[in-house]
């Protein structure tokens, strides 16, 4: 198992047209794409284009979100996460799994449609990492 | 003035050999180079290729490294800034500055040997970013 491409960084924000405002002003408004509700992830999802990689802007949605204890701590939001490709999503869960690392729950699509998963940050070195499928990989 | 690609994410870490061997178990022997101790900005990098981007560690070096404080709240280590290319790094500097966004002291080399700047957190949605010129962009 092998982590691949940095596909994005998940950045929390607490007010979505406020963000999407200030990165179109840093990046371009060509740079900013539409907000996507996931309503299964309780957040709000918005990417940037910053070269190969892109930005998610993530904010809450619903009265569950996960994000909702990051931004009690972070109200002007933060990085949340570091997506990168792996090949096989349920190969690389059960390889992470066998060195007893904790992934949050079990693969699930994610913005992009692909299968994602979540490893816990205390078994990353401090950092939420989520691994997904590239779109292109099903050809 | 427009930031560009997402040229690397930098993640702090308390013990570089550590982690390194973490990332090459992740990213492969391969993917992870070789440290480099920046005694102007009190960090050891190193860099792990992801693709089109790179994760940089960085781990205190000195008495005085400005990632004490971080580790301190942090002791696991965590994402600590995102770097976007530039062409000018002195004109992105006068147009952040214009807009009455902080940067922090003045443009100078970094990891790459290019002009680099930090702009304040608090002025980017909680994201401390750095903007780099791109190595290539100097022919």
């Amino acid at each position: 198992m092998r982590l691949g491409r940095l596909n994005h960084v998940g950045i929390a924000v607490s007010a979505m047209a406020e963000a999407r405002a200030r990165y179109a002003a840093l990046f371009g408004e060509g740079a900013v794409g539409e907000p996507i509700d996931l309503p299964a992830q309780g957040v709000t999802a918005c990417f940037v284009r910053a070269g190969d990689s892109e930005i998610e802007l993530i904010a809450p949605l619903g009265t569950e979100s996960p994000l909702a204890a990051f931004l009690q701590k972070a109200p002007a939001g933060g990085q949340h996460h570091l997506c990168f490709e792996v090949e096989s999503v349920a190969e690389a869960v059960a390889a992470l799994r066998a060195e007893g690392k904790r992934v949050l729950g079990e693969p699930r699509p994610g913005a992009h449609g692909t299968l994602v998963a979540f490893v816990h940050p205390k078994d990353m070195g401090g950092v939420l990492t989520e691994i997904m499928e590239a779109p292109d990989a099903h050809g």
